[in-house]
C-alpha cells in the first residue's frame, strides 16, 4: 500500500553517478551517491532508493528503457524520480510517456558528475524531487532549474542544455 | 514589464550565505554565493539577484522584514525566491504571507552553510527555484524536500527540521 | 619498538579540526577528520593517530601544552606531526622546544577548517607529513609551505601568515 | 638571477590537471589548477609556475621528457617540482636523473584529480613543496606520503601506490 507522499527514485546511472576509477584512470560506476545525498540534503520526504541499472544512456538499448517502464509499473508509490545519463533521457522519457502510466514521473540527471567539483547533480535532484511532488500525473523532464513535458523537450547538444523542441 | 518566466532571488543572508572569516575565526558575511551557484548548476531560467541584506535571521528586526516584503512588492516578477535563515524564517514567511501580494513567493535556505562540506543550500534552492514555478500565488517554504504553505509550518529545533504545525 | 619509519600524528584540535554544528549554528568540536585524510591521501607511511585534546589553541592554558608535551615524550615514534590551532602555535612549539625531546616534532595547522570549501589544512599536513621525515630532531612549524625552526617564527595576525621572527 | 628560496613547478598535466569536458563527457586537459591551488594554501614560497605541457603521461614520448628535461635546465630556480601523470612518472625521473642537473627537482602527482572528490593532489602537492626544498640536489619522487630517489622507487599498478623498487 501507497504512503500517501513517498517518492521512488529510480536510479540508472548517467554522468550523475559516474565515479573515477584510479585503477584505469577513466570514469565508470561502481556504486549510486543517492543515500549520501539523502543524508546531507535532510530531506524528509520518505524515499525508496531502487538501484535499477548503473548505465551510460548512450549505452541504453532498448530493453534497458523496458527495464525502467517495467519498474515504473510496479512501483506502489505513485510519485517516481527517474535518475538518467542527459544523452537519451528524452527517448526513456518518451517510452513512459507513451505508457500512460498514470503516475507523476520525473527524470533527471547531471552534466557533471556528482563526484566531480562543480557538479549541478544535487540541484537538480533538489529540483526533481520537487517537481515530481508538485506535478500532475504524466512524465516531466527536471533540467537547467525547468520543468518540461516529456513531448517538448530536446537535449540541445552545443549548448549542453535542454529546452522546448519549439521555441514559444 | 515582466518577463513571462523570469525569477527574482531576494538574498538576507542565514547560514546559506555564511563565509568563513580566517583573521576572525568565525562565519560572518562577506558576500552571496548566489552568482556562483546559478553559473554551476547550469539554470537557464532568467533569474535577477538582489542583495537585500546578508544578516542571521536570529537578529531580524520588523524592520528586516518590511525590507523583504518592500522587496517583494517592488518585484516587477511574480515569482520571487527568498534566501533566508531557518530560525526565523517562519516569522518572514508570515510577515509576507498576511500581505496578500498575489506572486508566488518561496522562502529556503540552509542548515550548513554552502561553504561548508554536506551543505543543504544547492538542494534547497533547486527545490525552492522548482517551487516558485508549479506552485499557486502565495507564500511558501521550501526546506527538507518538501513545500509547506507558511501558515502550517514550523521549524522543529531539536531536530532541524522543518515540519508541519499539526501533524496530518 | 620503534617502528623505523613510523610517524606519531598527536591531534589537539584547532581550526583543522573544527566542525560545524547545524544546531548552534557555529563551528565546534566533534571528532577529529584525521582518518578521512589519511584514505584519501593514500599516505602509505605507517601512521599513529592519537586524540591527545580538541581545543581552539586560544583557549589553551599551561595543563594543555604539558600534556602535548608528555604525549611527544611518551611516543615510541621519533617523528612527531602535531596538529594545533594557529593563534597559540608558536607557544606550544617553544614548550617542545625547550624540552630538548631528541625527536623530530612538526607543528601544523590550518588558516580555513577542513570542513570548508577552499581549506589550507590538507596541504599544510602533506608538508608536516614530509617535513617530519626529513628534519633533523627538534622542533618546528610547518605552514603556507615553509618549514621554520620553532625559535625564529611568529604568526603574523594581520596577514594570516606566519613569517621569520626577523626578515633575513 | 635566482631569488634564494623561489621554486619553480614545471607542469606537464597528468592525472593531477584532469577536467571535466562536459560536452565530450570525458576527462580531458583545459587548463591548470595550480594558480587556484596556489591561492587556497596559502603558500608564501616564491613560486613560479610554467606551463610546460599538458598531456597523460601513458602518451608521452622521448620528446616530451626531453622537453621536461630542458624546462628543468633553463630553470633559474635550484628547486623544481614537476607535476605528471604517475603511470610514467618514473620514467620521465630517469631522463632527469641521468641528467645530473646538480638541482633539486621533485616530481608529484595524484591518482584522483584535483577536480574530483576525495583527490590526493593537493596533499601530494604539500608533499612536493615541501621535500623540495629539504632535500639534496638530485631526483626525487613525492608520491603517498613518501619520498622516494628516482632511482629506488617504482608505481605498484596493482595498489596504486609508488613503493620501494627492492623492499629494504
Amino acid at each position: 500500500m501507497e504512503r500517501s507522499s513517498a517518492i521512488r527514485v529510480i536510479i540508472t546511472g548517467g554522468t550523475f553517478d559516474k565515479h573515477y576509477d584510479e585503477v584505469k584512470g577513466s570514469l565508470t560506476f561502481k556504486d549510486t551517491h543517492l543515500p549520501e545525498i539523502l543524508r546531507f540534503t535532510r530531506c524528509t520526504v520518505p524515499i525508496e532508493l531502487e538501484l535499477n541499472q548503473l548505465i551510460d544512456s548512450l549505452e541504453m538499448r532498448t530493453q534497458n528503457r523496458l527495464q525502467v517502464l517495467e519498474a515504473c509499473r510496479r512501483s506502489p508509490e505513485r510519485r517516481i524520480v527517474v535518475t538518467h545519463g542527459t544523452d537519451t533521457m528524452v527517448e526513456t522519457a518518451e517510452v513512459l510517456g507513451r505508457a500512460a502510466l498514470g503516475k507523476t514521473v520525473v527524470l533527471t540527471g547531471a552534466m557533471v558528475p556528482y563526484m566531480v567539483t562543480n557538479s549541478d547533480a544535487v540541484f537538480n535532484f533538489g529540483c526533481a524531487v520537487t517537481a515530481v511532488q508538485q506535478c500532475t500525473p504524466g512524465v516531466w523532464i527536471a533540467m537547467n532549474g525547468r520543468v518540461f513535458r516529456w513531448d517538448v523537450v530536446r537535449k540541445n547538444r552545443d549548448l549542453g542544455v535542454f529546452e522546448p523542441k519549439e521555441e514559444p
